[in-house]
């Protein structure tokens, strides 16, 4: 491993102006700087080595209350982390952040040895840059780098989740099942979105295009969609997320549609609202404590050389009441149903 | 958790009669012994708590010597068991043997909590049934059963490796790629089989049904098939393992085609054999030691109720000597190639 001499040796500089640009002192300079921090990365030099440090990158996600999707992720891995000596910083992040500084430099001067990142984007420069040869442990959740091996992935299975949540539609005697989802611009979207084709596939249903509304913001894009959706006859409506399901609920009420008596809806994550809402709803659950501990697990798997590609867990159904039997032909939502596709 | 007075109960039969059956004593008989199983088993009896039981139950698969696929599949697997306090029993078995004894049964009687099973094929009774609904933590190296949450499984993300493989060879100037591979009987040679095509599209070249050589024994099928692959213009071979190359090395000894000048050859594993081959082979590593303990880390899960679908490693490509630039059109083998598909 480099050391700060080593670092000196290479640039030409003095141990101590190393040791000052890595800690950001003022009386160096910004080009000297970056200068300092980029060539400690490359070096392999990963800084403050007495104390064992982590971080968690955190974007697009709410983390700090309990009600929120990334605190049970968060206390799932420290829990296993701390336990084994590591100090676990939680580093809220946005795009813009990367643009003014390398990953490796970040982690460098920080003297992270390893990440667990949080809501990452395909957009993020990152995302599209340098995760793709960075030789640093890091777990992204919910996103893959597929030819880095530093770079591992956890997750739950959407497929089996979706077929679940087709199956137990299926059981109820629906057959036109519509998709409410946000917009295809991150790997777990796209990924359950796919889900969804596979699974009325293996369930022996067509997919009728007409049937999903894919859109950024919620309240718009289901005002726009749902009753599409319903005159089109869609008895039940998947949706990309329990928010979403949330911003259904909300429309339904204001066109008079009862849930689940004449639309079913399911939701997916399982966050803490699901069972609080009226009726409850039924969602694919992800257990995010588990899965902050499999973060760990990865990411301790990839600090001792064990190149970990993807863990995932299984996404179960949790049926509650938002879900019910098919409204009949003559029913309020089927009256003017089509045969379509 | 049923105690001995439960299942006592239940069958109006003594408390020492349900501990005699449990133990295979020989004053019960062997009817009521399987109903005492059975309903030890149903009611979730789990046998001699006091000592914490696992078993790894080894099918289709040598691990006695360090030379053998599974002993460090059993090593890693067994190291981080023993350290949390577990006894592991490793259990050959074939499939004669799931004929006559449930595997609920069969862990019930042996008070074995949880298994790790190796090298089971798709067509074992267990596989085919009980698989699918038996509620013991199980994980399954190189399988998978979809449906059933107390299944776990681990093994290398053949995808991943396949690419590597077609990449390196498409690099090398290979376009005409044969295949050579086991029968399509266990998930992992399906897998590995259904890796290539994506590989080969995802590097954009078409493959040739005439270039794939498919069989059971490997002298046999090696000798049918080689020579067609090579008059078909075949420059380089994936094999379905490394076993399978070395039948390969031996077919292209006694054609006198040289590895890797008349005909690169790649395997699947990374088995100790083939960096000793001649020439050493490239392969697909697959790292044993650390799937052991993936397998462990994941029974542990399910032991404590957190439903892991599946952990992956990464499968690097390992080059070694076996695969060298592709022999020019003028070249021994490809003299007489005819532009394929």
């Amino acid at each position: 491993m480099a050391t700060l001499n080593d670092i000196a040796a290479k640039l030409g500089i003095s141990k101590s102006t190393v040791s000052k640009g890595l800690s950001n002192a003022s009386d160096v300079s910004e080009d000297l700087r970056k200068k300092i921090v980029e060539v400690a990365a490359e070096m392999g030099y990963s800084g403050r080595r007495t104390q064992k440090r982590l971080c968690v990158l955190v974007e697009n996600m709410g983390y700090t209350d309990p009600n929120q999707f990334g605190y049970d992720l968060i206390a799932g891995f420290t829990q296993l982390a701390s336990a084994e000596g590591w100090v676990v910083d939680v580093v809220p992040f946005v795009k813009e952040d990367q643009e003014n500084v390398s990953y490796s430099g970040f982690m460098a001067r920080h003297g992270y040895q390893g990440a667990f990142l949080l809501g990452f984007s395909l957009v993020d420069p990152w995302m599209q840059g340098e995760f793709h040869t960075a030789q640093i442990p890091t777990v992204l959740y919910d996103n893959r780098i597929p030819q880095n091996s530093y770079m591992a992935s956890v997750g739950c299975d959407s497929a089996g989740g979706m077929e679940a949540a087709v199956r137990h539609l299926y059981g109820l005697g629906h057959r036109r099942i519509g998709l409410l989802f946000s917009e295809l611009d991150s790997y777990i979207i796209k990924d359950r979105y796919d889900a969804f084709f596979c699974a009325m596939e293996r369930c022996g249903l067509e997919v009728d295009p007409e049937l999903i509304g894919v859109g950024y913001f919620m309240a718009e894009t289901t005002h726009k969609y749902l009753p599409k959706l319903i005159e089109r006859g869609a008895t039940a409506i998947l949706c990309s997320d329990d928010t979403r399901a949330l911003a259904v609920y909300t429309e339904c009420t204001d066109r008079s549609l009862r849930v689940p008596e004449d639309v079913s809806i399911i939701g997916f994550d399982d966050q803490p609202i699901s069972a609080y809402m009226n009726p409850a709803l039924t969602t694919i659950r992800q257990d995010r404590t588990a899965l902050g501990k499999c973060g760990y697990y990865a990411l301790s798997c990839l600090l001792s050389g064990v190149c970990i590609d993807s863990i995932l867990l299984r996404a179960p159904l949790v049926v509650r009441g938002s879900t019910g039997p098919a409204a009949a032909p003559g029913g309020k939502s089927g009256k003017e149903a089509p045969n379509g596709s």
